[in-house]
């Protein structure tokens, strides 16, 4: 059992590899099996089918991106300090990935179109992490840092507005101040999370700054 | 001579619609000429190879975007105005496109690997239209709405990263709301350019609800 287990992982590995730089459409039982210098069958007895393995790769992703970006916060304190070392880690991971491409990204491309198993899986999967983002963003909000009139939901539109223009940039761009731009941005947009916060917070409603009025005339 | 050229240009309406719904690597010759009832050596002879007419599938969408986001604005105030309006358009454009999918988006997607004339057509239009929004961007540090301090760039980067998750959240995850999520966004994003500018301009540096601390620190 133990040597399938470590066979099929394997596989896995080489399936993932596959996926980031050929997208999960470039996915075969056919490439994979090369790869492995494997026969097809065999390919197919560890994982079975494609759609199979694509939802496994998937899952796999998952796994790999929660133990680097979320596992290792725990210990951060709750609230921006949190929010800010989840989004350093994913900017890294992103900055490692430019060359390959994230699979949660290029895949929604690839699966936006029409329903299937592996659409609905890649969805469990965005709106997990987002629920993730969600609760780093209510601690935010409890322990101050961010305006209690935020729509967390809003936040996370936002802070993966910039992780989406990084891979965008990065990739088809190629433009080498991809990574330093969207720290800068990121660094503003928390900054205006807790502006209005603190403004709130001197009871200071008049002779704001943060002009409010252009969103609420629209 | 008005014959050929209807046929072409019916040819390639049909292939921007194909396109929009397949993506740039949807779109074949076979397929079309099928859509067209046409033989292959037909819609061949009128728009070339399939590279070829990936090529004018874009060019044709680029010349619809401008028709419909930048054209009409040109009568709008320089500055703010104008942005907004641009903004208020491309907005528009991708909610009536959130069914079928934006080629420019989702080509970055397809063609963001690898070299080739359509990758090299799509940067083009990509960074064309990101130099529209420069040129706007810097109009609106000239009349003051925006703070003189910002980068043109770094505010592109931001407003592409709202219009790319619409466009991820409008489609894999279906959510009505990203449409006015999107404009709630942008609302607080271009209050947000315009704030540090209105403090400037009061030469109130000290006390300052718009927390710069927090970027220099990092």
């Amino acid at each position: 059992v133990r040597k399938g287990e470590q066979t099929r992982q394997a596989i896995l590995d080489c399936a993932v590899d596959l996926a980031s730089s050929h997208g999960l459409e470039g996915l075969t039982i056919g490439a994979l099996a090369e790869r492995m210098q494997m026969s097809k069958s065999g390919v197919f007895a560890h994982c079975g089918s494609r759609e199979e393995l694509q939802i496994a790769v998937l899952r796999e992703y998952e796994r790999l991106f929660i133990d680097e970006i979320l596992k290792p916060v725990v210990g951060e304190a709750r609230g921006l300090t949190r929010l800010r070392a989840i989004m350093d880690r994913w900017i890294n991971r992103m900055a490692a990935e430019a060359l390959s491409g994230c699979i949660m990204i290029s895949g929604a491309g690839e699966f936006d179109d029409g329903p299937g198993p592996v659409r609905v899986d890649l969805l469990r999967m965005v709106l997990s992490w987002g629920g993730e983002l969600i609760k780093c963003i209510a601690q935010c909000k409890q322990t101050g840092e961010m305006d209690a009139q935020l729509d967390p939901a809003t936040v996370v539109f936002e802070l993966s507005g910039l992780m989406l223009s990084l891979h965008h940039d990065a990739r088809l761009l190629q433009n080498p101040r991809a990574i330093s731009t969207t720290r800068e941005s990121l660094n503003r947009l928390l900054a205006s999370y807790g502006a209005t916060a603190r403004q709130f917070s001197r009871g200071n409603s008049s002779n704001t700054p943060f002009d409010t009025s252009a969103s609420q005339s629209r």
